[in-house]
This record gives C-alpha cells, sequence and structure tokens, in this order.
C-alpha cells in the first residue's frame, strides 16, 4: 500500500524511527556484557541493576519487566489491567487500535477496544467519562477496565502532565485503570522538561511501557507497573505470551545504557530537535501545510500536488498514502542528521519553485 | 527450588546453553549492520537475504520467520497446525509440556497437549498411532492434530532420520502435521552427521523451529515453514503475539552470520564434543553414572551422596533438584572450554576420593 | 438503567419479544416427546427428522445445529467465518457489537467487530466494499473476514432481497463470509413475503442464525450453514463452547413444531400486525412521531415529555432511557393482543390530551 | 466409535441418565409458567423465587446462576476460579479431562488441567498435596488454581464428606479453589444421606454445578458460589458464553419443581435403587463381574465373551466399547423401572445359560 524506492538507505528517510540504528553506547554495551556465563531469564546482575536504575529514574518502587517489541509491552499491560469482559478505552488514531492486528484483542482474552475521541489525537476527559461509565454493571455489556493512552501520540502532539491528571482524574473516580503507551516516551519528555514521575505515576499512570526501541536501542521496551501487585501476574502473561527472553543480559544491558548518562534523553531530544528543525524548514516552502501541535519527533504536512511523488522518486522515503491526499508523515530520529533536514527541505523547496521538472 | 551459588559468572556453569554469551561473529554481524537506515519488519535487505539463505541450507523453497525467543517459535508453529480443539500429541517431558507456562494454549487460543510416551525422551511410533486416532471425529473429544518432537531432545538424546520418518508416516497417514520443536537442532544435526533436509522435511517435518539462541546468537530463531500455504497466517500471528521485530535487521543480521561459514556446526560440534569429554571424564569417577543415549549437549547424571551440595557450594553451576535425588542436569555450550570440564570432573573426582572434605 | 415497573406481568409489556411466553403447539410438542428414552447429543430421531425439514424449508442441503440462545448461534456462526486476526464488519447499531458482552470476541478468539454504518441500522454496500478491503494483506491490520447483517433490524426495519444480494456481492468480490442473525428472520421473512432461500443463500448468505425463541419457542434458535464444509467445525465448536443440550429431542421438537404448520410464520404475521397496529394508534395521538420504515414487530417513537414516564406508572412495560430523550422502543410478538396495542394507545391518548393529570 | 442399536427407545435403555425424558411435575411447571410476559434474562418472580429456595436448602447465602448443560456450568466455575496461566487439577478419568472438547481450556482462557490420580475415580488427597505446590511461583509453569472433583464420580463412587474434606483442607492449605462437578450430586446426597450444605460448603467446596437435567430436568443445572465476591464476574462471563437464557423464567420454572417437594431427592433415590437392583442381579449371573464401590447410579461390569453383543443385537442400549475389553457401562435413571432391569439381568442370565443361541 505504500509507495516504496528502491533503495530506502542511501537517501535520508523518515519513514519511522524504527528505520534508524543503534546509539553506539548500547551497542557496546552489549559487547561489554558478553563475557562469560550468566543466569538466565533475568536472574542475572545486569538485571538486578536495573530494577534499582528504574526506581532512581522514576523516585519510587517499580516493577519493570523487559520485552522486546513495544506490541508486547503495551499487550502486557493492557491485559494485566483489563478482564476478557472489559473495554480499553482508547483514542480511534491509537496504534493499539488500528496498528497491532488484534493484539491487545488477544492478549487480553478477547477485551475490546472502546474509540473516545479527542482533538489533536487525545482523549477528551469528559467524552471519557462518559464512556468510563457506559454499560457499568450491565450484564450485557462489556465493562470500561481501562484508559490507554499514547505519549507522544501517533499525530507527534504530547499530553501535558495536566491533560494526565485530568485523564487519571476521571480513571480514579469511575475504578479504571491507566495505561501509558510511551513507546516515544522520551520523545515527551524531552520536549515537556518534565521528569519521568511526573509524567507517569505522580499524574495517574498505573502502567507504562517505557520505550526505548525507537530511540536508539536494539529491541527492548519495559513494562512499569506502579502496583506492585501486579508483579507476579505480568512475569506470568510475559512468559505465557513468550516475551520471557533467555539470554536476559543483553536486554538489560541495552536499557542500562539507554538510561546511562542520560542517553535516552539526549536522544530524544536530538529527534525533536530534528523534527522542528524540519517543521521551520518545511513552513517556509510554498504550498506546504504543517501540521500544528506537534512537538516531538512526528511531523503531518500537506503539500502541494506531485511533491511527494517526486520527493520519493528522488529517493526520500517516508509514508505518503495513508491518510489524507497530499498528506505525508515525517519521523525523525537519535540518528538523523541537520543535513539529512535540509536536503529534505531543499527538494521540497525546488519542487515548489519548478514543480514541473521535479525535484 | 534450585540451588544456586552466589556468583555463577566466576566458576564453569553448566545450568543451560543459555547461560553463554555470544559468538563474535554474530556480535559483530551486528555492528556491521548497524549503519544507516533500514526498513523495518523485516523488510530490510539482510532478512530479505536471509530467505535465500534458508533455501539453499534446506535445498527446497521454506517459508521464514524470525522470532526472538524459543517458546514464540514453538507456540506459532503449534498455532499454526492445530485449532482450539485440537490436541498437540507430545512427549510427556518437552520442554511445550512443562516449561512454558501455557504458552501452546494461549497461542493456540485453549488446545490441549496430549502426552504419548516413549523411552530416552522420544514418541513411540506405536504409541502415537493409537492416540493420533483417539477421538477423531467425536464432538465430544479434542481432536488430535499436530505432533510435536523435541530434537535434541530434553534428555539430550537424538532421533534419527529413519525414527523421525516413522513418526512423519503416522501423521500422514492419520493427518496430522508434525512439529519439531529444534531449539538444539544445531546439536542434533551435527551429532548425527545429517543435512538439515535429511533431518527435517523429507521425513516428514512440517514445521520446524530453527533455535540459535542457544547455540551462539543473542536471541533468534526461526520458525520454518515447509508449506507456503501457512506463510500469511504464521506472519499474521507473528504480529498478533507481539513477535515481529521493528528493527528487523537485527535479527536477521544474527541468523545471517550464525548460518554463514557453518558457524551453527561448528558452534554445536563443539558444545557437543565438550559434553562427550565432560560424560567421559565423569563415568570414570566412582559413584557416578552417567546417563546413556546422550548424543548432543546436555547430559544426565547420578552422583553419589553429598557430590551435589559440594561442587555447587564450590561454586559450579548446574540444576540439581528438578529430577530424582542426586541426578543432576549439564549443560555445555559453543563457548565452554576444555578446561572448565576439566575443572569440573577433577573437582568431581576430589570428592570422590574424599567425601567428607569436600571439594 | 432502565425505569421498571413493580409488576410488569399485569399490563401489557412491549418490551421484548422475549417477554412472551411459549406458543401453545410448542409446549405440546414438548410434552408429545416426553415418553421413554431417546438417544442424547442430537442422536435422536426428532433431531434427524428436523434436518430433512430445513432442507425442504431452504430448498437445499443445509448443516443444522441447534443452540438454546441467539447469543450462541450469532457467536458460533461468527467463530467459523473469523479467524482470531479477523474482522466482523456489522452495522455500529448491532447487537452482536452492543449487547453481547464481548461474546463474539470471546468464540472468535479475539476477532474485532469494526462498524460500518448506513441509515436505517442497514450496512451501506458502498461503505462496506471500503471496509472489506481495509488492510487486507497488511500484517499490522486485522484482515477483514466476515459480514454481520441483522434481519430484522434493531431498528425493525428490513433488508429488502436486492439488499443483501448488493452486501452478498461485495462480500464475494472481496472474499468475505456473510452472516445473518435472524433472530426475528420469521418476521422479516413473514413482511417482506419472499421465501426462506430468497432472504437467505439466493442473496449470499453463507451463515444464518435462524431465530425462534422471540418468535415462540421457549428456547431454541438453529444455526444454519449453507456450506457443509462448516459441519464438522460447527459441531466442535458448538461443543466446547458448551451448547451441546445432551436432551437434544426437547430443541428438535421445539424447532419441528415451530416450523410445522407454518406456526412460525403465522407468529410472525401477527406480530408485526400488532406492531402496524400500534404504530398507526399512536401516529394519530398528538405529540407522538413515530420512527419511519420500521416493518417488523419494532417501533420506535418519539413520545411528548413526560408520556413515558406516565406510561411506565401505569404500568405499561417498555424500554425508555437507552436512547435519545424521549424516545422509547416497542416491541410486540405472537402473544400480543389487539386489546393490549388499543389498551396503549388509548393511554398515550389519554395523556396527550391531558398531559398534567397523566394516564 | 459405540455400538448402536437401530432403535434405542424400544428396549431399556442404560446407555445415559440423560437418555431419559423429563419428570411430569417439571413438564407442568414449564406450562404453568407460561401465561402473560414476564421480564427476560433471570429478572422474572420466579427466578426471583428461586434464589431464596437455594439458601434455604443449603443453609446460607448463595449465588445462582442457571444454565442449559453442564459443560457450561462446569467451565463457568473453572473459569471463575483459574487464570488462564492457572492448571486445574482433575482426577484422569474426569468428565472435564476426557468428554468436553477442550471447553474448560476454552473458558478459561487456555488454562491447563493437570491430571492427579487416585482410585475409583476418587482423587487422592496426598497426591493432590504434591501437585497443588507443583511449580507455584516458578514463572515458567502453570500455576495450580483450581481443584475440580465429580460427585458421583464418573465411576459411580462417592467422595464421604470427609474425604471432600480432606481435599477441602489441601485447597485452603495451597491456596487452591474447590469446585464440585456435581451433575450427579442428587445421586450422591441420596446415597449418603447427607445435607447438601454438608456435601458442599461445610467440607470446603467453593463452586458446585448443581446438575439437574439427568435427574428428571429437561435442560437446566445451576452454578452455585458460595464466596458472594464472585457473583459479578460468573454473571458476565455466562452472558459472554452464550449461556444467559432470555426466556429464563422457564429454567427457573424447572428448577424450582425440581427441588419441590424434594423431586430431586426422591428421583435420586429411585435411580440409585435401580443402580442397586441392576447390580444385584447380574452378581448372580455366571461370568458377570460387577464393580465394587459403585453406590449411585452408574455401574460398570466385565461380561463374559459375547454377552455385550448379544444383549445390544437383543437390542438393549448401553455403551461397551471405550473401556476394556468387555467391560460395559450401565446407567440407571428416575425413569427406570424395575421390570426394564429384570429384562435385562433375565437377557444376560439367558446368555450365560447359553450362549451360542444369544439372548
Amino acid at each position: 500500500m505504500t509507495i516504496s524506492p528502491a533503495s530506502p538507505t542511501r537517501m535520508p528517510a523518515f519513514g519511522s524511527d524504527n528505520m534508524a540504528g543503534v546509539s553506539p553506547q548500547i551497542l557496546e554495551a552489549l559487547a561489554a556484557c558478553n563475557g562469560g556465563t550468566a543466569r538466565s531469564y533475568g536472574a542475572d546482575e545486569v538485571s538486578a541493576q536495573l530494577e534499582r536504575r528504574f526506581a532512581e529514574l522514576f523516585e519510587r518502587e517499580v516493577t519493570v519487566l523487559l520485552v522486546t517489541t513495544g506490541t508486547a509491552a503495551n499487550t502486557l499491560c493492557l491485559a494485566a489491567a483489563t478482564p476478557p469482559w472489559g473495554a480499553v478505552l482508547c483514542h480511534p488514531l491509537s496504534h493499539i487500535e488500528n496498528d497491532e492486528c488484534g493484539a491487545p484483542e488477544f492478549f487480553t482474552g478477547g477485551a475490546k477496544l472502546v474509540p473516545v475521541d479527542g482533538p489533536l489525537a487525545k482523549i477528551d476527559p469528559e467524552a471519557l467519562l462518559v464512556k468510563a461509565r457506559d454499560g457499568k454493571g450491565d450484564v450485557h455489556a462489556v465493562q470500561p477496565a481501562c484508559v490507554s493512552i499514547t505519549q507522544a501520540t501517533e499525530l507527534g502532539t504530547l499530553y501535558t502532565p495536566d491533560e494526565v491528571a485530568a485523564l487519571g482524574a476521571v480513571c480514579r473516580e469511575t475504578g479504571l485503570a491507566l495505561h501509558m503507551d510511551g513507546s516515544r516516551f522520551a520523545n515527551a519528555v524531552a520536549a515537556l522538561g518534565v521528569s519521568p514521575a511526573e509524567m507517569s505515576w505522580k499524574v495517574g499512570v498505573d502502567l507504562l511501557s517505557f520505550g526505548a526501541t525507537k530511540n536508539g536501542a536494539m529491541g527492548v521496551e519495559a513494562v512499569l507497573s506502579f502496583d506492585p501487585k501486579r508483579a507476579q501476574e505480568l512475569a506470568l502473561r510475559r512468559k505465557r505470551g513468550g516475551h520471557l527472553t533467555s539470554k536476559m543480559r543483553f536486554l538489560a544491558a541495552q536499557m542500562e545504557a539507554y538510561l546511562a548518562d542520560d542517553l535516552w534523553l539526549a536522544n530524544a531530544h536530538h529527534a525533536n530537535a530534528m523534527a522542528d528543525r524540519l517543521g521551520r524548514g518545511l513552513a517556509e516552502v510554498t504550498g506546504v501545510e504543517v501540521q500544528e501541535g506537534a512537538e516531538a519527533n512526528i511531523l503531518f504536512c500537506k503539500l502541494p500536488d506531485g511533491m511527494a511523488a517526486a520527493l520519493l522518486a528522488a529517493g526520500f522515503y517516508f509514508y505518503a498514502d495513508r491518510w489524507a491526499p497530499n498528506v505525508v508523515r515525517l519521523v525523525t530520529s537519535f540518528a538523523t542528521t541537520a543535513a539529512e533536514v535540509d536536503l529534505f527541505v531543499a527538494a521540497a523547496r525546488d519542487f515548489a519553485l519548478s514543480p514541473v521538472g521535479g525535484v
């Protein structure tokens, strides 16, 4: 369904932050922990260390489970918070609703995802209150059990701490759990200048999918539960889902390096800055409309007729045909360079000046 | 439940082959593929190359899906071959029956694992024929759908190609699929001196979990289907199970390096040789009974009273309390050295000579 | 959530057709088949006879499975037509989407219900075509597998045979199965004056939930499959879902009596006529707006302020608070009498003439 | 798989107690409650009355949910007591293990049934203690969560209250729930001369499948929970499983009539007496070995060569080929007559005296 250039690796690629490679520090950490034997399944010393690291970072005890994909992280959280007859309330644009091939339904044992709308890919708290009460106690209806929000959102927008707190308050009032899909949690925290605690449990988040893969790791995400009572269930669900890695030290080493010296924040700041540079550059190109509200590393733009095709034909890589006509999504990463951004902006400008000849 | 030494990494560890690290060639491959961007979810060039590699190795077209854990590989295969009302026939000692926290039941949607016994952890073909017909067409009974065998087995024994062919014949006759849990497929192939094809589809295997993690990879296993009609279902099940890795090139690179220059066979030959050396050494220690039949990299021994505790107290690492009294399991890996083996044998000999003083 | 009178049985009740009792002929059939022993689980003679009866009625071979609830009938059909990673396309007002507590998700193993809109509770074929192609082959998306329509709809409206055929054509074109929730199939067939065949397989229906309970039976519905290849899977799913009744002759006897002498059509004609009488009567009451388009035995009306509460307080029974303000649903059944209808219309008229004093 | 006579209804049938019809009092109750309308889904007056009736019968508050099949009753209980990663400990001969097509696995979301042996189809408490602790807290193992026993057992034997109490004590000690499959609870209570309370919650039973269908009802079973906290989950699971009957008054009426005037005990006493008469009669036939220990309405016998086939050929109906050679199962019901028993015994005697000529 997507228009794909032949060799995506040569020219700048803005398809997704998961097209980037791995931060050098993380690659080094993998090599560094390779010596000798280590106990498997998370009983190693690197893993033990990591739980302390997260406790410091989040300023409280927290259950930590490493997995290799964001789908796994999200679905474990949702399954721990939602019985099979439950409803997960989420935004209609959310990844769990659109892009997981039904993984949340699988891991929960058949719960239902119920969309709750709101502007800029963010759930509206008043709409949430209505849906959170819908069908409660009626045996014919699925029972609202969990709210899942994405931070940063699928549109690159951000919930402020107050906005999360407002949703958290609805959850407390109606007895629902609050899950945050934080596959781009770093980008959000970096952009907002808040602490991890201020963006999670302090505003009512019960379960956090703490992403690392999109922001420089090779393949590791952390399920964080701020309620220790969920620890055992999460561990069993992880194993049962095939997500308990045997050579766990290599996941732990990635995450350790990701957190050490605030690499995670540095990477996120850089990706955000590149998106900002891209947005400012494109805003000055005639005919390009840059979506407002994006503050992280995702940018949606409406391009003039023909520009998307021309840029793709020139070898740039991005998704162009999933939304409205001429609407494209551009994603930057820790590895995106200013030169790549400028090259793209220049190509867009060239097309705008001379659409017939192309880029 | 296990007696664990304080620092398992210092002294030789025979707990499991998943306690070993990663082959240097595989670590290098990770670094080598890190440059630039690549399409995610397996649309990269390394992944494309890999399908060809497997086709050559197995001498035919084969569907390849990479995942990060053996549980994932096994359960995807079982789910593709077994409807929710189906039965998976497997040995009572099999990993899928005992050590997956119900993952096969989860991925199949609630199918039933039905034990079929046989000596040396291998399914007996006559017993299989009875169970394969049991309840067929009776709506009150689960319907036999799939046979799963482990090669090398959980006891370190091996099915010969003829033995697999005998089970394969039962499967064909009764309409069942044949799955091979090959988390130690390399050890089996190396020990038997057969080709991958001779140990799989040529003797009736439909689905193969081709392991790499235990034999030198960091975390990658391949689901191989010799029936191309299963490809799409497997791909959807992988995504839905949270096992579709975004930065897939790093799984593909591991597997590519694992297969290149027959590293996989070299690693397996070495691990097998170390187990052989260990077995021969221990067989000469007074009071030690080495289990017969093991030909791969797993060794079960019955030790004299007190020896297991003494060796564990001395810092060696292995599992000692899961089976009969004084029975221990020793597993070697690609990284096990002859010196480690000899150190262990010497410690056992010392204890045998002077049990009171200990090791 | 509903305003319920204390004694619903004294005054006319229009809450649902499942508030009615059982047709005398069906009660008699239960008594008539009670003598002696009979083989259980559907191997009895009454059950055997029934399959022939349905074949005649539908003018072709058809697989018949009896169950006791409409939820069971619908979910078995959906599960047989939809893999766990599939999508069931249905109207946003459909019963399976709103009133089954997630039963379709449970029986399918976690498939997703995807709403497709259209006026009068009927799916629009053009909207269906778009959704039927959505995500096909994309591993990140659930795969459209089945379309489910309700006939008569939840609003009491009807699909004409041509309208069903248009949806059936989309299903054929896109490879989807077409399921009809016919819990009020009799009312639809009676109102439209078509044959069962013309309203099902001749217009593309693959699986039909053929309802009887709402139209005079005690508790029996038939799953009808026009594809004999689904028979065995349906039988296994029925058992596994706990829906294989042991004393099946008593389900078969109900259904036999329901079909004999066209009792099912007579009952449906009567219920429809009562709804028509009710609609015509209420249409003449000042301030009452009767919904257009209803042709079966369900009627939605908008009442003037205060009328619903007054009628409920007077002892009439119906649902009043689930939709927009002052909107009520009135359902008639085979057992509704003209006197009951007239009593209700008269009470409404009295209120309209003198709202203060009430009914 | 079974040898079935052409006309099972003419000659005495001992195939199962579910081959019998319905007690006249229960048929009458169905007719008696047919007048007028009633609220659906259990909100009717007959249903309300029933909860009080059960409270009196069991001498305490109890949650009551009616369903139409024993499979539904058992699986709802197991699902409420067992998480998807849990193990249900049950006897290898139990119905839930052998005859439900995996329904327990389906309703629990993939839990595992783990056999625990013991003589006469009864779980041995010491074996139970071992299995109840097996794998607890080990993330690789399914977690024991529930024990399920059958009373009367599949062999027609009985647990004494003390025997149940011993299992109940193990459950309490290890944190497991105790479920009783009481599809023949009446036969057990009648045979033992104990009260329902003495055979359930007083000896540690948490969840009881209280059967009625096999003992004279048309199709109704009660899920009884002695822990009110399970009520809401059970209600949601029942709906989600398609087991919430709309015209519930007809289930309630059956159960009400079943309990009224101790019809349930009278029916059970009669069935038990018929089995006793049958056993005593057959014990005197040369070559027939009657299984010891049966006290309810099921009898296993070993017949001399050829006798089973001869009796089946003569038109008697029973299961003969599911166990060891020449072993048959004979089941009596509330409707079995002494004449039928005597006819069967006489036929057996005739064959024993003159095997060549047959019956």
